[in-house]
Order: C-alpha cells, then sequence, then structure tokens
C-alpha cells in the first residue's frame, strides 16, 4: 500500500495521539446537580484520586454559587466550593492535575467569591452563561484572568440559539482574554451533522486568536461519547466527561469510555473503573442520571431536561406515552 | 441564504428523508441470545403490534436453527421459528409489516427448514456467517431466493476480518443473488472512522450490481445509534435495531431513537415507547442487557462479549479491575 493510500485509511491514525487533547472531569460539578451537590467528602476524594491516578488533565469540584441568603444545609459544600472545602480534599493539591469550578452568570458574586490564585489551590474557572449574559461573562472571564486563572466560556443551550446571535456572541469572545470557548450541548439534542457545523464555526472563530474549543455533551440521544469523538476529529481538544455519564438527567460522555478512545499512553483506566465501581454506582440506587426514555424525548423535542427529572423524581410513573404526549404539545 | 448556502447548512437536511430506508427491528431476534429465546407470545406479538402500528418496515422473529438432535425445553420456540409457532403470534399477517428469520451458516437445516415462500408468512430470510463460511452462505443465500424469498447477508465479526478477505467476500457477494449486504459489527468494537470506511467499500460493492447496504451495531462503546447515522448518512438503507436496545451483551441500536431521528412521516414512536414501557423493561430484572463496563471492556478490546456476559451471569461479581486485567492479557 502506497503511504498516500495508507493515510486515508482510518486505521492508520489509531496509532497515535494528539497531545494538545486535554480530558476535564466533572462528575463532581455535574453530578452534583443530581443531589443538590451533597457528595460524602470520600466520594470527592475518590473521584480526585481516580483523575490523579487516571492521568485525566483537569477535575472540576463544582459551582461558585453565590452566597447571599443561603439556606444552612439546603445544598452542599460543593455549591459554593470555598477554599477551605477544596483544601480538605485535595490538600495543596500537589499532582499534575489542575483543577476548576464553573461560575454561572448572574448566580456568582465573583468579584468577591473569586480568590486571587496565588491564595487558591484552584487553576481554572470556568464561565456558563447564556447567550443574552454574555456582557456579564466576559466581565467574569476578565476578573478570573486578571486574578491569574486560565479560564473557559461555555455559552450554554446552543442548540436553542439563533445563529446570528452566536456568532455575535463568537466575535465578542475571541476577542476576549478567554482561553478555551466550549460547544455546549445543554438538552442533548444535537445529532453528528449539526456537532460538525457547530465545531467547525467555533474552530472558526477560536484558532484565528489563539484559543482552544471545547465539547461538553449530554446523552440524552446516546450521543454524548460520539459527539465528542466527532468534535474531537474536528479539532477540538478539550473534552468534557464524568465518571460513569454522572450528571444531570442523561448524564455525560463517560470518562471510562473516552480513555478508551484516546491513545495518550498517559491515560489509564483502571483508576477510573476502579472508582466508578467503588464511588459512582453506589449513589445510582438514590440518583436517576443516565440514558432513559424521559430524557431521550426531551432531547429529541430539544427541550431543558426538567420535566424529565420531574417524571423520575414522581412517587407514581406516568404512562411515558402520556409523557412524550405532555411535553410535545 | 443563497440555495447553495442553505445546501451546506445540516438542518437544511433535517426537513427531508429517504424514502428507501427502511428499519427492521430484530428485539425479538437479538434478545433471545439472552434468553434461550424463550418469550412469552404476549410479548412477541406486543413486540409485532408495536411494529405494525410504529410503521417499522421489517421484524425479525428469531432464527432457523437446526432442529436436529435438540434437547425439549431447552430454548424457545424462537430459535427455530417454525411457521405454527410464527402463525400461532401473527396469524397470515394481514399488515403491510414484513416477516423475517435469521439463519446462521452451519447450524440450520435450511434446504428442508425453510418452506417454499408461497407456503410461509416469512417474507425475508437474513443469513448470518462468518467471513470463511461464505460459500455456505452463498448456497444459502441461493436457496432462500430460489424458494421466493427476499435476502440479506450479514457478515458477522467484521472488526477481526482482514481486508483482502473482506474484499474478496464482497466480491462474492456483490455477483450473488442477496438483496442486502450488512456491515455488522458483532463485537460492537468500531468507531465512527472505521464504520466510514467499511460502509464506503461495501457501497462500493454493493451499488454497482444494485444492492442494498445494511447496518447492524451493537452498544458496547455507546456508538450503536451514532453509527447508524454515520451509515444512513453514507447511503445505508437497512437498518436494524431493537426496542429499549434488547439484545446480546450491550444490545443494539435502540427502535426508539431511531424512530426519532428518521423523519420519515410513516414513523410512529408511541406504540414503541408504550411496548417497552408495558413488554421490555419489565424483563430487565431477569436479563442483563445494555451498555455497561464488563461489556464496555470487550469492545474496547474488539473480543466477543461472552466474557462480560459470564460475568454478569456469575453470582458474586468480580472486582471489574480484575476483570480489565484478565481479559486484558
Amino acid at each position: 500500500m502506497t503511504a498516500a493510500k495508507a493515510k486515508e485509511s482510518p486505521a492508520s491514525r489509531w496509532l497515535s495521539y494528539r497531545p494538545e487533547i486535554k480530558v476535564l472531569d466533572c462528575t463532581i460539578r455535574d453530578g452534583g446537580l443530581m443531589n443538590k451537590h451533597q457528595f460524602p467528602d470520600e466520594v470527592v476524594k475518590g473521584v480526585y484520586t481516580a483523575c490523579v491516578e487516571g492521568g485525566i488533565d483537569y477535575m472540576e469540584l463544582g459551582y461558585k454559587g453565590s452566597r447571599k441568603n443561603i439556606v444552612v444545609g439546603e445544598f452542599g459544600c460543593w455549591k459554593y466550593c470555598q477554599e477551605d472545602d477544596i483544601r480538605r480534599v485535595v490538600g495543596d493539591n500537589p499532582t499534575s492535575l489542575k483543577l476548576s469550578v464553573l461560575a454561572d452568570a448572574e448566580k456568582t458574586d465573583y468579584k468577591t467569591d473569586i480568590l486571587p490564585k496565588s491564595e487558591s489551590v484552584l487553576d481554572m474557572i470556568r464561565v456558563a452563561c447564556y447567550v443574552h449574559q454574555i456582557p456579564t461573562a466576559m466581565d467574569m472571564v476578565k476578573d478570573a484572568h486578571d486574578k491569574g486563572y486560565e479560564t473557559t466560556l461555555n455559552l450554554m443551550a446552543v442548540s436553542t440559539v439563533a445563529e446570528r446571535e452566536l456568532n455575535e456572541a463568537l466575535e465578542i469572545a475571541a476577542k476576549s482574554e478567554v482561553g478555551t470557548i466550549y460547544v455546549v450541548d445543554s438538552f442533548g439534542s444535537l445529532y453528528s451533522e449539526q456537532i460538525r457545523f457547530l465545531v467547525k464555526k467555533y474552530l472558526g472563530y477560536a484558532k484565528a486568536t489563539g484559543k482552544e474549543v471545547g465539547i461538553h455533551a449530554h446523552n440524552n440521544l446516546q450521543l454524548a461519547f460520539s459527539n465528542t469523538i466527532e468534535a474531537i476529529i474536528l479539532g477540538a481538544n478539550r473534552l468534557d466527561s464524568t465518571m460513569a455519564g454522572l450528571g444531570r438527567g442523561a448524564g455525560n460522555c463517560l470518562t471510562e469510555l473516552l480513555l478508551g478512545f484516546l491513545h495518550n499512553p498517559k491515560y489509564d483506566l483502571g483508576p477510573v473503573l476502579k472508582c466508578v465501581q467503588d464511588h459512582i454506582e453506589p449513589m445510582r440506587a438514590n440518583m436517576h442520571w443516565g440514558f432513559d426514555l424521559a430524557y431521550m424525548i426531551t432531547g429529541q423535542l430539544n427541550q431543558h431536561p426538567r420535566a424529565a427529572i420531574k417524571y423520575y423524581e414522581a412517587d407514581k410513573r406516568e404512562d411515558i406515552v402520556n409523557f412524550l404526549n405532555r411535553v410535545s404539545e
């Protein structure tokens, strides 16, 4: 076979890898949406250890939620990620694993609650916003960047954003200090061709200004992993995943699937499997996450999963055809 | 937007469909591998009704297994699919749903057990074989074709077939009477780029001689649905799926996901959801099918799922890292 022919064969690519690719495990952050962020410390420690031993690049611990008017005990500490809580689990984090938190636009007192990098064990601040919150988000990115952090912009629910507005948002982000711009499929409703269209678009804005593109996928249509692969093939280098797919509703791209796909020898599947078995799966009895029919239906309809989450929380399970008819109306 | 630009946008394709695409639901056939084909009649009837009402094109009832030396009661009747058993459920099948069975090369007495089409309610005989069984399979295809049936060739475990042998097999199949040639990912180990490579290859052989290409995917890597979409995009028109993904090991592409994706208005999701709820999910307590870690591991290693099936059948669950290390050796 000639060299040119060998290059065409997909199998030839199995033997190499892109060192720029970084995996961010957001098990505790996205999973926290299913249990009000009430993880025992040993679970957070278990995920942290698995990330370190598994060679994962970033671990996201939770949110930087505003603590104004909070009801003590309503939410676990990973909704706020105060420095003391983080250090209780990771100490000074003397590892190569970087740590991140997510800050939602309009739900965080970022100016006061995000410490200067020199006083924090955190490495990265990820800013999440809806498209109309871009001005706030950009101020948050600047604040975090100026404090010394790596930053990302996670523009949520992109499947509902008009293309003209998306272009404008990406133009603004491309001119900002942000390091990575994420394609976020909040409703898990995007098919591969739509992912291709979006990732190409994001790359067009990001690459011109030296930024990376990331992908955060949900599994409502069992496409979280395949859409992440699609994004990798096109050039996205920042990949979100969670162990056992733990996350809101249908959950996320599985870390264990992703590590099995990536060929960088620094990744090790064993510690992640052990963590899933010992710490994540035991929580399943009390938390309904992962692909299931009601989540599939909201994904097919390009809707927020809240109706499906309610469906599974109900004491008596509604007939699934009723649910389909009700949410389709 | 100009017409040319509109054509580039993936969203523009959401609004049309390819009428040539046909869905084959093989819930009872592939699922039978997990319960020795022992389905109560009401379950088979439930799936049949859902296929009819859901607008599905084909339903596969089971195998045409050899009845020589059988131990009565060891397997259910859907391992043999005798005419009386089929008619007990479907009568004379006065519907537009076509019925198929799968005949495994070297495991069937096809010359005697497959009746002439005029005496059977079946419409299609699907022939499954490994690559070294191609001569037998071709004789089976000819036999079924001459008896008046539609036919397919399902070349199994293609992820383990050397390319030179695959080319030869496809060349032989292309010259035969067979109507459809299937890409069969028996181990659920193929990634999208490998699916693209194979589907393009199969289409090259099949289209030149007026045949269709089909796809039969397994869900070990949560890629059964996305690989089916990949195949559709490239031109495959025959799609296998099962309700709730019921099938051997990690199971199959879900019929309910596929119907949600296909835009042909003849398909109706409701009856399929009802069947999943009323007939399929109640069986889950006694049958371990669908994505899970041990199935993922055999998929990642391109192995037959038998080690994983044993893992889940064991009285005491082995440590998952032990399993990984053991099957990786």
